[in-house]
């Protein structure tokens, strides 16, 4: 098998990709300037150097701490916790929060031998003993997994601090079409409906 | 802007790649063992030097010339036309052809400053003038440049070759559907209707 078939292989493992993707893409490569190609070597070869875990809220980030937890000019007495680190891009992306992170590192899930002990919660109710901190918004995701582990990390909290717990509404995603929309989220739209004009 | 980031602005410059397909690849190569990213910089770091053009056919190869033209075993009397080095891949999967390949290396486009001195014609004119080459076939794309790249080197080859010059039959595609096939797909699988039973 040579470097080509080798590299159509690789490709193809990555996530979103199959073979004829990754096909198209290494042919691509070959097409273009080799130093495209050196580029994005050099990138996968330095990534798990530079790039490292924050110690305070479990981010990827060149620095640790990391820029988030160290900028005093964010709000400090929220904090968001999310499932996994891409997570933190993804809100940071909404442009709407500006509180700090929390990364749990994945959800409950017994049948795959996820249990708390494996997540960052212990790490989480010690940050939140803090005074400084007021409220944690769990943002994992809305599957029964997600709303295990929220519901877990929220008895944590509450148990242990004396901070306000929310979690992200549900409902209908913006643009998308009532029609199409499924009955599990049109039930919770209908129920976390909120009142127009007079508030 | 971190590693992270470059390398997601790099993914995502790829063919059939956006950020939000980028993102998750980054960070899918951040989560798993740091073994997965080296290979595929080291494969990507020798891609440009271990893989070269076939001189005799123009196909990628890390042996020139590439198994395929050196190949005793193969039907040495047949050539196939191809635009570029992953159709040869295409035709290959097919399990079908298994005659001689000839890469182009693109498609006459005047618009895109493309003329036929920028393609390799006269190589395989100049191919064709051995005895041993009875048939070509020309298997570029069926698109308007397509069509009118078959017409020029079907013309070059019969002004100046004895080779019998075919073009891939258009039709509908297998598991396709009538009722969402094109007018000209149709018109062209109509006009190329094939007997049944009899012959």
């Amino acid at each position: 098998m040579n470097t080509l078939d080798l590299l159509i292989r690789a490709i193809a493992r990555l996530p979103g990709l199959g073979r004829k993707s990754a096909t198209r893409i290494a042919y691509h490569m070959l097409a273009s300037d080799r130093s495209e190609a050196q580029r994005l070597a050099e990138l996968l070869h330095t990534l798990h150097d530079s790039i490292i875990r924050c110690s305070v809220c479990g981010s990827f980030t060149e620095d640790d701490p990391c820029p988030v937890c160290t900028d005093s000019g964010r709000d400090r007495a929220t904090i968001c916790v999310v499932e996994h680190p891409q997570d933190v891009a993804a809100m940071e992306a909404s442009n709407e929060y500006h509180g700090l992170y929390h990364v749990l590192g994945g959800v409950i899930a017994p049948i795959e031998g996820v249990g708390p002990g494996d997540l960052a919660i212990g790490s989480l109710v010690r940050r939140c003993t803090e005074p400084e901190i007021h409220e944690v918004i769990i943002a994992t995701n809305p599957t029964v997994e997600g709303d295990t582990t929220a519901l877990y990390v929220a008895q944590q909290l509450e148990n242990n601090t004396n901070v306000a717990v929310t979690r992200l509404a549900l409902g209908l995603p913006v643009g998308g079409d009532l029609e199409y929309a499924d009955r599990l989220t049109l039930a919770r739209s209908l129920r976390g409906r909120t009142s127009l004009g007079r508030d």
